[in-house]
Formats: structure tokens, sequence, C-alpha cells
């Protein structure tokens, strides 16, 4: 399935409900799966692995529903074969991005 | 572009940096991104938005080639043409899934 033929899913069953919960409340509900994601990734529990990636995944759909982006096509803008920083595939960048991010350490 | 394709890409510019920075190392990039979402959100500048919506689902799909998931093929198990909880499109729910997450009150 295409990227913006699942975010039109995601429109189609919950934008009722996304619209109504507008930007601020779809977005914490993606945090509250981020941070589900990485208790399932702790727990080493396939099951819940697979469901909070595809949770994380529609919440994300539902936010850009609500602001109003087009996931597939913001993310090929930017992702197009090739690191967006050192414009190569495989990435050449040597710096920071590859480490943890700033103020993670 | 097929969700499994952008997958697949970004496992060619990216899984050898992933790969070597870890499930943690790269948990901790998509949360550093997720708030980036946030401040391009509140920020309301459209090009942070685009930016930040590309780079959130960039690194959740590293994160997935990182622990072996495959984000299409959990996404779509679960979210299959309707709501995963009352089976229907549009979403009948009418409890907490359409309100805030729990302790974000």
């Amino acid at each position: 399935m295409h990227v913006y033929e699942f975010q039109d899913m995601m429109r189609q069953i919950y934008f009722h409900h996304d619209s109504k919960r507008g930007a601020e409340g779809t977005y914490l509900w993606l945090v509250e799966e981020v941070e589900e994601l990485d208790e399932a990734i702790k727990g080493r529990d396939k099951k819940a692995l697979e469901d909070e990636f595809a949770d994380v995944l529609a919440w994300l759909a539902s936010l850009a529903n609500v602001v109003g982006i087009n996931l597939e096509e913001v993310t090929m803008a930017k992702y197009n074969q090739k690191c967006p920083k050192c414009q190569s595939k495989p990435c050449q960048c040597t710096q920071s991005f590859t480490a943890l991010p700033l103020g993670q350490h």
C-alpha cells in the first residue's frame, strides 16, 4: 500500500474523531504510542512490537491529516533515494547524525 | 511509494548507521524528531512541518529496520480498512480512544 493510500485510509476511518480532537490532542496520542513502542522494544514482545509500530504510523498519519500534510509527498521530497545531508546512498555522513541526538547522551 | 518500498529505501541509505547505533539509540532519534514535530506544529511553519513529518517517518522506518519489523505488513495487519477496536469504517468508538490518552489530561 502506498503511503498516501494508507494516510487516506486513516482519514476515512478516523478523520471525524481526529479533526474534533485537533492537532494538540492527536499529537499527545502520537507521543503516547511512541512511549508504548519503547516498552515493546524493551519487553522484546514480538506481538506488542508489531502492534506499536502500527499504532505509531497510524497516529502519525492521523496527525498529518489534521494539519494538512501529505506524508508521502513531504517524505519523498526530503528522502528521495539519498541522504538529504550528504546526498549519497548509502549515507556518507560522519558527524552527529550517526550518533545519539544532542542532549540525549 | 509503497510503505515497504520506503522502508527498504531507508535500509539502503541508512542501515549501516542504524544497525551500528542500535535500537535504543535509534529510538532516541525518533523521540527527538517527534519533539521537533511538536515545535513545528506550534510554530505554524509549513516548511518545518513538512521536514519534521518526513523525519519522523524516516526514523520510524530506520527503527523498524533495526528491530526487524516490516512496517507495511504490521500496519495492514492491524488497520485493514477498519478500526481494529470497533471493526467499522468510519470508526464508531465512543470511549477514551477518541479523547486524550490517559495521564495526558
